[in-house]
């Protein structure tokens, strides 16, 4: 088994701004893993939030000892390695676990959606996302978003307002709305989402900050619109805690540690009748499309990484009209650009 | 898609006891589903605490419309469709659920286990069960019993020390107990796990009846021994309900609607950190072997049904000092004896 990996800088369309942070270009760390003659692709987009960076991920795989995963096919005894390696390095983690389900995805010829007894067809609308930005800037956004019948908005900054009625003067589009823990009073959360509710609006993702999940139940039982918990969730473990707090969740591939986690988290997460959601960081269509498998068993998805991105090396799933369409090719479905 | 079925009666060793009912045969429905030149086999153990017969378990898969189902690979929508033909006909649908997952394992050319990412030494020791008899009997079952090192006796009625002192007069072994709803006074039943603790035994199935969460709640928190629910736990939708209340839970495929539905529970106990055991009825090794598939993800397995009958058709998992040995063969790994 070997374990190959290279940094690669995603190009950003247009600098990208949340209430954290902004950035043009995203590094990404690409894994291959190759073994009897098969590879599997996976990919690390690291985030700084959870002190995670190219170095941290290159780092973790080179701490990957071969013989300890030998079989692909072993994924749960895998998974298990690679926590006792660290419980942090989510994204590192990841790229392994998807490098790995792409491998056993190409040895049994079918693609995972097929493996998880998935019809594509059952594939939600991806939102695309409009970042935070000027009043003319986000304007331009949503015209060149006119393809994509369901927009994400980022709030939580200073000016909520001004963000929605710029995007609502160029469309009456359903939107959804990050505020990435942006309303740390409860009262002004409870107010945002009332006047989001009038303005079209489907669901809230984390109104408030992950350490106020007292202060989210009080806003679930006011709320007029699902909440979906995004910074409150991270592993399979936080799921049942959020339960009473949000009406959903938001799974990242790049926060869970992989595929496994992520479908595990899933059905747990229906168990409870909460509803689901995938979301991702700025990707390639290598993970983006690892994500995409698991969308036949999602309420919502934000999928929208890869088309963000003027350099992806890799083609896999697409949007049409607003849904994502899933390759009919094994593992995660992804060829590279000019080659395999 | 063809789907057939027949009865069949598997003949019990021993009368079997519990502290409900008392029988020397059990009547199984046998389900084979043929599409594209490959069978899946499945079988449904009807219980009549839910209500079930063969009878019901027939008319259940007349019910079923082939080209609803028509793609068994595309078990999650095939499982949504047979439940809404029925929210109840547990084993009905485990049956059909069964056939399916047996007939995507062989289409893939892997076992089950393979297809979940688990590797079959990890499946834990069985425990092989004692049913109620007379204090003779139960002796004499022990002593027949001496191949498997862990046995698991059913309290609950009216004898419990006199069953617990004829086991202990012939073995030391570890015991796990089901007391099969038996003891309703949540003092009594403290009492009865404190004795337990004392006798070596390892953990306590279902003390209390169903319907007295709130008493199982306050018995868990001074309980000596891990509590498991069983009749508490029906499907996917029971396991986040428990928590607080019992520390594992105890899977059946026939009450929970089939393999898709037992690898969400699995999931979504562990979540919880919850400990996980599968159990079963008197069973084939169809129902017994499907089980299986899952059991290298579970803390405890109760799954000795085939080893209580003496007329099984068929081969698959076996039992080689308590553990589970799962056979290289794909799909639930099962062959028709005397051919395929």
């Amino acid at each position: 088994m070997k374990l190959r990996y290279h940094t690669y800088d995603l190009k950003l369309r247009h600098t990208f701004t949340i209430a954290r942070e902004s950035s043009d270009v995203s590094t990404v760390v690409f894994v291959e893993l190759e073994h009897d003659g098969i590879t599997g692709y996976g990919e690390a987009s690291p985030s700084n939030r959870y002190g995670e960076t190219t170095d941290t991920v290159i780092e973790f795989i080179k701490k990957v000892e071969g013989d300890k995963i030998s079989n692909p096919f072993l994924i749960e005894r895998n998974v298990r390695y690679l926590e006792s390696l660290s419980q942090k390095d989510y994204s590192a983690r990841t790229a392994v676990d998807m490098a790995m389900h792409d491998w056993v995805g190409k040895a049994l010829g079918v693609p995972l959606y097929r493996m998880w007894g998935l019809h594509p067809d059952d594939a939600p609308l991806t939102t695309f996302t409009i970042g935070i930005d000027s009043t003319e800037k986000i304007k331009k956004k949503v015209r060149e978003a006119e393809q994509y019948p369901l927009l994400k908005i980022k709030l939580g900054g200073d000016n909520d307002e001004e963000i929605l009625n710029a995007v609502r003067s160029e469309t009456d589009k359903v939107l959804c709305v990050d505020a990435n823990e942006g309303w740390s009073v409860r009262e002004i959360a409870l107010e945002k989402i009332l006047w989001l509710a009038k303005n079209g609006v489907e669901f809230v993702e984390q109104p408030m900050p992950a350490d106020q999940l007292l202060d989210t139940a009080w806003l679930l039982e006011r709320a007029s619109l699902p909440v979906i918990a995004d910074e409150n969730v991270v592993t399979l473990y936080d799921v049942p805690k959020v339960r009473g707090a949000f009406d959903g969740i938001n799974i990242k591939l790049m926060k869970c540690g992989g595929l496994n986690a992520a479908l595990k988290m899933i059905y747990t997460a229906k168990s409870m009748q909460m509803k689901v959601m995938m979301g991702c960081m700025v990707e390639s269509s290598v993970a983006i499309s690892a994500a995409a498998q698991l969308s036949p068993l999602l309420d919502y998805a934000d999928l929208d990484g890869n088309l963000l991105i003027t350099n992806d090396p890799f083609e896999g799933v697409t949007v049409e009209d607003g849904r994502l369409i899933l390759p009919d090719k094994p593992g995660i479905g992804v060829t590279k650009k000019g080659g395999t």
